[in-house]
């Protein structure tokens, strides 16, 4: 899904198109295959914590699309839509982080903050966006 | 540890003790003890997908610790640190999912990164907060 959001940032032609598509994509974390996904991906961080195999390889796959998702970004920050202090790689930690931290929602289904949720999420990425 | 949040929230005598504490509870996170919690709870909610009984107790766990952390904020929201606007519990989630989500950094052990990465948190806080 990495390779379909840089497509998504590419096609985006300013930056008010970049902030309907973080905001659609912090929306639709709360739907079905995007809770699947991190069920799975929870699953398996959790498995690799006494597996040093499994451990291996998804430390080699995380390094991956935390680099990736940081390059993608950067296409952003080249076209003035990100702040230029912004450290890619650590705010792609952090919003990766956040979306598998969507987690604890998923668990108390409390739904009536999965709309909330969207916005919180969106919000917080104002302080790394250029102001207009 | 929620608890003890609470008592360090009341103990701030202005916003500037509040920023000072929230930017300090970002940098903590990285800390070994930290690093055990978020993986003692990464592994429960792994295995709670799978066993209802334990996905009933982490469920009600989680329902209560979100709570209390959302009541722990509306502590800060009366005393004009947090914006009146902002869903608390929706904060509560956003801000305890997000350290769930550092898992991925002690995955990669990319510690060049811990720094930007609280640094980042703490940013994230910033559409939350009164301006002064």
């Amino acid at each position: 899904e990495g390779a379909a959001f840089r497509t998504l940032i590419e096609n985006c032609e300013s930056k008010k198109d970049f902030l309907k598509l973080i905001a659609g994509v912090m929306k639709i974390t709360r739907l079905k295959k995007n809770r699947e996904f991190r069920q799975k991906r929870v699953r398996a961080i959790a498995m690799s914590f006494n597996e040093k195999n499994l451990s291996k390889v998804i430390k080699a796959h995380q390094l991956g699309v935390t680099q990736y998702l940081a390059e993608t970004f950067a296409i952003a920050q080249k076209r003035g839509w990100i702040k230029p202090d912004t450290d890619l790689v650590a705010l792609s930690y952090f919003f990766q982080g956040s979306f598998i931290g969507h987690v604890l929602l998923d668990i108390t289904k409390q739904v009536e903050y999965e709309e909330r949720w969207s916005e919180i999420a969106f919000k917080a990425l104002q302080p790394f966006l250029v102001a207009d």
